[in-house]
């Protein structure tokens, strides 16, 4: 008498979780050296000397306040502060009372997604996605719905988006920069988005939000721009994440943000509360809140991403992979070769270099690598590259 | 197109959080000291020095590993070191594999909840229960079923349950220490209570699992004995948090652990672990992982509790208040002078005194204070409970 929807989860796990597994395994028969892990998203970059101190001097001296349960909706002080940041970055007007203190972006995207869950609704994804999504969306009640690729640019493919909206669309997420091309979506595309959203809002009567996943904005290259997307399209619910920027994955700290501009913006933030509540949120880590509070300036140290970006779009081009070059996050996609990723992940893996294949995030065919690596591991990692490609050439 | 039971869930928010929001802001009317705060259970004695030194120590020398993605049941070494503990303790045979670390109780205990909710599934609550319960179950696919409160010794009103258990029964909840009453219940209870769920389970044809919601099984006085479950009724999952026992409640840190006696136990971690995930569960917050791991050995200082405990009781039983004297938590339940808690609560909140009503708790005509506060606060409160009785006097 278990319920077997929720046991197949827990036994299938996440394509990246499984190969991260994996990978720890494989590390300790054949060591640590000689495993190329290119699986998860766990940014080898250090957190801020900054946030350190910051901990520290909490933690000596305010050790009663730190470690007490918040609001529900995190303390006064640090939505102030990431308001006020927020603010100066995207010159916009945002309120502590905009935002939403979550455990990560993956309990705020879900509860923005159980926010809306009405009955029938429809959530668009847009390949490729990241492949957590339909997992949130689907056992939260909403249907999921996929815009195929645009295979040439990995911007949108319009056409199909158009063909997509029902009466029963809700929302659709937007992650740009993306996991996991590392493309960024242009001010262009954004504009004809929000024009196609608009018209298809108007003929549903009804809005369509945008949950825009950002926890990669703030990780461009090349100085590319990430437009600010409720002034582009004003039902925009922002969720983000500090694991990436900061690098502090396992923390546990994002937030949601949801603008004045937004369309019945109160009701909206009663409902992600409320969404919260059944998921069992009951604060976001409390130390956390605190430290991001005093650092909600900081800017991430992108170095080392940019230069394994350039190294292995330079390297593995050179070898024969057709690679997408990254703009942002710190992913980057490759085609596979002979076409099928399921089979070219396999034979990597026999070199233990260890590629996520795009089929769950929506695009077969394709691989994904993390980039927040080790440069040492990336040097050491191009032999199994190219004794993997020499097999198909 | 909003889901208006979340938007509901939202904006009503529980009795106890509401109370602890509107303490706050009277705070900054009247001043931090003329407000006696007993709604929330935040506690007033400081996370033990280990946990600082630890952390501190962790940030300057490990700061990659410790704010990394651990795997989604947790780290290898804290599952370990937390399993190594629990069987010292238990006498049990705890390994790492039976331990899913959890961002605290909440998601822990909906985990259970989501694992085991089948069509039709109910769970029992016995009343008085955590006031959040029916919040868990109810909006994750599981019908809550109230055991009535035994009024005379607050242990678990046997004749109720035994009607109340049916063919959809998938699991009781037992919270021991009590969140409200801090009663504890016996070993002759929960071998009652074992023989009664036994018997059903062989009758329904499927276990009845316990979710035994544990997370102030340290915080106990004059030596009294929590009983290990598992040892006298097999199929328990045991949901705990170090939010009370180690004074850090902001930092969601927590864990099921499902032992090897328990019926499908294998399955039922996997059905756990789906349902976290279902959750946007990712892993539990790191830094407090690695900390724990270092400290599974610590017992929370409850000399504070225990002089409020013993004040309060004394002193309200003075005054002609008549107390459920609480042998663990730290919490106290108190009837309403009058009979109406809920009408009471109002005329404390005057004299700001903020009292919750456990009408909420499954248990009306009682209400529930917190002794998780300060000394000199007990000591300032003590007039205003003086004066809310005498207007019933």
């Amino acid at each position: 008498m278990i319920n077997e929807t929720m046991k197949h989860l827990g036994e299938k796990r996440s394509c990246i979780r499984e190969l991260f597994e994996y990978g720890k395994m494989q590390k300790e028969i054949v060591g640590e050296d000689n495993v190329y892990d290119f699986s998860i998203g766990n940014p080898s970059t250090e957190v801020p000397k900054e946030i350190v101190d910051t901990m520290k001097n909490l933690l000596d001296n305010e050790s009663l306040k730190v470690h007490a349960y918040t609001s529900a909706h995190g303390c006064l002080h640090a939505r102030k502060q990431v308001a006020k940041n927020l603010s100066e970055r995207s010159k916009d007007t945002i309120r502590a009372e905009n935002i939403f203190f979550t455990c990560g972006a993956a309990p705020a995207i879900i509860s923005c997604i159980k926010a809306l869950a009405v009955e029938n609704a429809e959530v668009l994804l847009i390949a490729p996605y990241f492949a957590e999504y339909p997992v949130y969306a689907g056992y939260n009640g909403v249907k999921t719905v996929v815009v195929e690729a645009d295979r040439e640019t990995f911007q949108i493919n319009f056409e199909d988006l158009k063909k997509k909206i029902s009466n029963n669309t809700q929302a659709i997420i937007v992650n740009s920069p993306n996991n996991p091309s590392g493309v960024v979506y242009s001010a262009e595309t954004l504009k004809k988005l929000a024009s196609i959203l608009k018209e298809g809002s108007e003929k549903i009567g009804h809005p369509i939000y945008i949950i825009a996943d950002e926890p990669y904005r703030e990780l461009v290259y090349d100085g590319v721009d990430v437009p600010y997307l409720p002034f582009i399209y004003p039902d925009t619910l922002i969720c983000y994440s500090y694991s990436k920027s900061l690098s502090m994955p396992g923390e546990r700290i994002g937030y949601v943000c949801i603008p004045d501009c937004a369309t019945d913006g109160q009701q909206l933030y009663y409902a992600i509360a409320g969404a919260a509540r059944t998921l069992g949120h009951v604060c976001a880590p409390s130390l956390m809140q605190w430290a991001i509070a005093d650092n909600a300036q900081l800017w991430p140290d992108i170095t080392v991403y940019n230069n394994n970006r350039n190294k292995l779009y330079k390297e593995l081009s050179e070898m024969g992979y057709r690679c997408i070059k990254p703009m942002g996050a710190f992913y980057m996609m490759i085609e596979a070769p002979g076409g099928n990723s399921l089979a070219f992940c396999e034979v990597a893996k026999q070199e233990n270099l260890l590629l996520v294949p795009c089929d769950d995030f929506g695009c077969p065919g394709y691989m994904r690598i993390s980039t927040c690596v080790s440069e040492d591991m990336v040097e050491r990692s191009l032999k199994a590259f190219k004794k993997a490609i020499a097999k198909y050439q």
